[in-house]
């Protein structure tokens, strides 16, 4: 295969490369650290050592920790040497033959997961889930949400990398008008489509990391699926939040893009309507948002493209909120975005709004959906522009419904 | 030193054998799994090596991990071991010389925590917040209270080990009448008194984890403080739940007391008032719930009492309700009971409600207090009944607040 001839205006050219981890077909136990071009798999740490690197030893793990913890000046300059390894024409004949194609490998969860937290920045998702759930209010977001990132922890055991089968969860349900709460499969079972940041650079208690030291411990990004379960969820969550509705399971891309290959993509968020606390207040920073344009698709079908340049807080808000209360980051904490809505009907990130709690079907081609069936693949795909006009694609992140 | 020797009545002594990791003084960068009996620690991968026991490699790592994901018939193949090794007389030459004394030694965090989930299981504790802060609600308890265990997760990364200073946490807060948020060091920082419960066998995603099958999945308890940001907590957890209010520490005594050990506190918990879910009706299993009595304090002076008889539900069953949705359970997942209160003024396991919302000053020797000040130092203890009327001690967890 032609490393070298990755078709013009392939989203994954020789601008993006991101890392993940794979089994090659004759090594299906085996994890390696794989760096993706076009539809090939780069084994990135037989290169390292076939070319006398001297990231072999960092690249040449089972997971990217090594690589993740290794701080920001190694990962722009194992990303330059990368771009050597897969450009200059005289490393051809040692690279080539370390070139998997992509579907002839497996792809694993690329990192371990320490913490996971999932944040609610869509300014539309949050009013949307506002105007469903307490239409009587005054203002569909809550009083804090204009004045800091709500966000919680959730169960970072349970994070899948796509392709993972998601089995339907059972729990507890109560209907208002129910006497009682009722046990069985979730009939509410929903998307989050999601960015997820991948934290590298660890952080000290009681040292909060300022809103200018994101690209310092923030490695890359990648998509991510908050499965939901709505009926769960709904009984469980007051008054201390969301725990078994989201916890079965989250799916991950099996890609991480690093924050280089995004320079171009970078925009600012959308304007401020409240005065921001100082260690929140980004007007004086670079832009902290990014013109991802993410697509949900159930089953092929298209049903939605939501845009996270609308996302009103920035994963850089995310990141210095996190640990503003002196809470240390891990090499391996990940944090999603929350549900990317934008303000169109076909840009909503979850089938709660897409059919407004599920009081207007969507019409697909095999059936109307309110929710998910059991056997439904949910496919999430993203693209950002890169250099040059080129796009830069994020990971898929699939996952099929299967029945508990 | 005497290992044989305990005092008559310790309540370390050879019926109760918790384990830690402690670094011993000559080899401070050493971590080794030690073994508690009365003011002593045995360096319990040595006494294997020395004695020529399989348990050799499960006992000589650095964390408890190995020996928590070995599966229950190994803890009591490991227990019995231990047992013998410092009660049969014709090892004494070998073992004796294993001991450290334990103000000589420096206790680590004993484990690496994977998932940490924090409950909210006693009714004494639930019922006072729900009267502090929904005074006008018909039933101080929400109305999924006594159907399920309430959770949800914790920051599994700032657990540490008891003696471990706290740093006050800065964040936002609001009072109802403040135009806006203001930003500062929090001026309600709290105790919640609880038990921390260590997850060994894990189990697979999709499959539940029974009432009935909790001990071979549970290794053993703790003492848990869940410090909390009262102000913190009460701006930010409307709708998703506490976040900086708690996840600046959690901390763990460095003693975890093996399961074995509290067969004679097991009691029957409190009379169920509603009917349970399959799934959470322990009515036909052993008693679930533990016969414990801790001790809170500050600075030296004992400001409740609270008993852990009391709690409405039970280990076993959080740890159904935290899988029946498939998530799966990890080596080193740890849970917290939640705020153990009981009936009495006196019982109630955080200054939140010993001083109903800091409205009724606690008269200590060294002054008054609504909240935590800086310098205060924190120590939750707790003994259980054991075998012929010996107490089992729980290791004690301590923190001293200091300034941000």
């Amino acid at each position: 295969m032609p490393p070298f001839d990755v078709p013009e205006g392939d989203p994954f050219g020789v601008h993006n490369l991101p890392y993940g981890v794979f089994s090659p077909a004759d090594a299906p136990s085996e994890r390696r650290v794989g760096v993706r071009l076009g539809d090939h798999v780069l084994d990135a740490g037989a290169a390292a050592r076939a070319l006398g690197s001297p990231y072999a030893e960092l690249l040449g793990r089972p997971t990217l920790n090594a690589l993740l913890g290794a701080g920001s000046t190694t990962w722009s300059d194992v990303r330059r040497a990368l771009t050597g390894w897969v450009t200059v024409p005289s490393h051809r004949d040692v690279i080539q033959p370390l070139f998997h194609s992509l579907s002839s490998v497996t792809l694993r969860l690329p990192f371990e997961v320490a913490d996971y937290v999932d944040f609610y920045a869509s300014e539309n998702h949050a009013r949307n889930v506002g105007r469903m759930f307490r239409p009587d209010a005054a203002d569909s977001l809550t009083p804090n949400w204009k004045h800091l990132p709500i966000g919680y922890h959730g169960r970072s055991g349970t994070v899948v990398v796509s392709g993972t089968d998601v089995v339907r969860p059972a729990g507890q349900r109560k209907a208002p008008t129910d006497p009682a709460p009722v046990f069985g499969p979730s009939v509410r079972l929903d998307i989050e489509a999601e960015v997820g940041f991948v934290v590298g650079t660890p952080s000290r208690m009681g040292e909060p990391v300022a809103l200018g030291d994101y690209r310092e411990h923030v490695f890359g990004l990648c998509l991510l699926n908050d499965w939901s379960a709505r009926d769960i969820q709904a009984w469980e969550y007051v008054p201390l939040g969301p725990f078994l509705g989201k916890s079965f399971a989250t799916s991950v891309s099996a890609w991480i893009t690093p924050l280089e290959a995004l320079e171009d993509a970078r925009v600012a968020p959308p304007e401020r309507t409240h005065p921001l606390l100082p260690y929140l207040d980004d007007s004086a920073e670079e832009p902290g948002g990014y013109d991802l344009r993410i697509s949900v698709s159930v089953n092929g079908h298209v049903v939605s493209e939501p845009p996270f340049s609308t996302m009103y807080w920035t994963a850089a808000q995310q990141l210095a909120h996190m640990t503003v209360n002196g809470a240390s980051l891990r090499t391996g904490d990940l944090y999603g975005s929350g549900t990317v809505s934008g303000p169109e009907e076909r840009q909503r990130g979850s089938l709660l709004e897409l059919t407004w709690n599920g009081r207007d079907a969507l019409e697909l081609p095999d059936g109307k959906r309110t929710f998910l069936e059991d056997g439904d693949v949910v496919t999430l795909s993203a693209w950002a522009p890169g250099p040059g006009g080129a796009r830069v694609g994020l990971g898929e992140v699939t996952g099929r419904i299967v029945a508990g």
